[in-house]
């Protein structure tokens, strides 16, 4: 086991060496936070993207993972939008979310919503399935952007 | 259901937003890829590393959801270090993680391998057994730098 004074040097290392401090931080890593979940789930979105499309082959395993992370991701999104980070960094984030956080919320239920039955039927391994639940879980993301981020 | 030619240009106006793309891209983008993981990770790990230090009180739910978010973050580092992403954007990762990469997986394997008893133990409700996994967890990530990232 590592002692305490041990771990506050290796934790103070970690933050030290650019990894991103906590969510009871700054708007600016509030900020950054968010920015980089919705990076990955781009990330993943755009592998299924590929594969529904038909511009790789649709990998069923791939797809099922990939669907389970932004399901996973999705979720991680509720600590991302503290009062205060409307603005800071540069962020597209609008001003509607804190104004109308209700509606907001709301978006973002639906999203993680709709990727969590993404992630449930991809599993399930029907790919025509999967490829339209991807359409109706993209649909959500457009739906929020439309409301509440600048393009 | 959206049409494909409807989801082509949902999918194109997220990518276009900022988005990143996917993970068969260029090595910038892996780069970019894997370090907006391990921001996440440090974003959780920071907010638990406060709570076993006593610089904010042990929240057992807090600590479990983090901790399962660092498990689950931990296994998207799998695909952050295709071949040529040694160099491209402005890395820390050093090119032994290629020249000697079974060292450097096995280094992976061993952060997976404690994040996810560490989410299971924190589970448990116990904050003395989590907090010591969390000290051998953050032990993981200091033995991968020590060996294969720049400080």
């Amino acid at each position: 086991m590592i002692r305490p004074a041990r771990l506050a040097l290796i934790v103070a290392g970690l933050a030290a060496a650019g990894v991103a401090v906590a969510q009871s931080a700054a708007p600016d890593r509030a900020i950054k936070y968010r920015q980089n979940v919705y990076s990955l789930v781009g990330w993943n979105f755009t592998a299924m993207s590929q594969m529904v499309r038909g511009q790789r082959d649709f990998d069923p395993a791939e797809f099922a993972r990939r669907a389970e992370r932004v399901a996973q991701l999705s979720l991680m999104l509720d600590e991302g939008f503290p009062p205060g980070s409307d603005r800071g960094a540069r962020t597209e984030a609008l001003p509607a979310i804190w104004s109308n956080r209700a509606g907001f919320d709301a978006k973002m239920a639906d999203f993680q919503r709709e990727a969590a039955a993404l992630a449930t039927i991809a599993k399930g391994g029907d790919a025509d399935a999967a490829k339209a639940q991807f359409g109706k879980t993209a649909g959500t993301c457009k739906a929020c952007h439309d409301q509440y981020k600048a393009d």
